[in-house]
């Protein structure tokens, strides 16, 4: 399957289980949402992106706290997981969620060069106000692509086949 | 200039100017924002964007009320107006806001199929909460591709080109 061919899977067993999604991206910067939103139809189950691109929109758009983005990276499990929980409780129309931090480079801390992390949170399994109910564990993945815009692509693949994983 | 060459361009006037944007995109579904952060040194003058893709998630997220969205299309000059303005005023960081709405078809209304509209705001040059000042006129425009995919990008360099040109 291409590329296209694997979006419009997605879609397709999203809308035959009446589920729609919402994401929160960080370092690929629309792009996953823009991949989905190329395939006709996306409508019906994509509700929207929050690109959050600087550290300030993660608090002003999302409510990721000052404290957990000074105490931890920006690209990090505390504020991918954060972020995926923020967005599902922004969107009443989605079931779904997925977030995604990570560093493209150039430029990036060597440790964090090409690493990302990702999170998927069901609406259903988590009662999304409560301390109480376990958390969605962020994944960590080392991008294998090096060009930038190469690991753009590659970011924003792994974060949609995430997604269509979770419905398996 | 190719495409890489223009965006890398905005990027730098922006620089130069210490000005940062920020984006509500819906037809363009995060292309726009997806095009700018492939660029190196996008997070200086990138804040995000919101890709509120369905008519909920513009109420949910930037505010456009259900009145608006009920008595034009979601694809009009007041909806444009509503996101650009929302999205800025979410936005302390950003003095520079663009919004785009728009049938990629297929199965759009006749009369709105390709049809995009576009609108910018400057901080400066607006008083966010008052009505008395006035509004900047969203631009319509008539996409002249017409696969989908490349439509979306048609729409995408359009909103990016009309930043930059507001910037001269």
């Amino acid at each position: 399957m291409n590329r296209s061919e694997r979006y419009r899977s997605l879609i397709e067993k999203l809308r035959k289980r009446k589920l729609r999604f919402v994401l929160a991206e960080s370092c690929t910067g629309g792009l996953a949402a823009a991949r989905i939103t190329g395939i006709a139809g996306a409508s019906e189950v994509f509700c929207g992106s929050m690109v959050t691109y600087r550290e300030s929109v993660k608090t002003e758009w999302l409510g990721v706290s000052e404290d957990i983005l000074s105490q931890h990276s920006s690209v990090s499990t505390e504020v991918t997981l954060a972020m995926v929980r923020a967005v599902l409780k922004a969107t009443p129309e989605a079931s779904l969620a997925a977030a995604i931090t990570g560093h493209l480079g150039p430029d990036a801390p060597e440790e964090l060069d090409g690493i990302l992390f990702a999170a998927i949170l069901c609406r259903e399994s988590q009662a999304l106000n409560s301390r109480s109910v376990p958390s969605p564990q962020p994944i960590q993945y080392r991008l294998q692509e090096t060009g930038r815009a190469a690991r753009q692509q590659e970011a924003a693949d792994f974060l949609l086949n995430l997604i269509e994983e979770s419905l398996d």
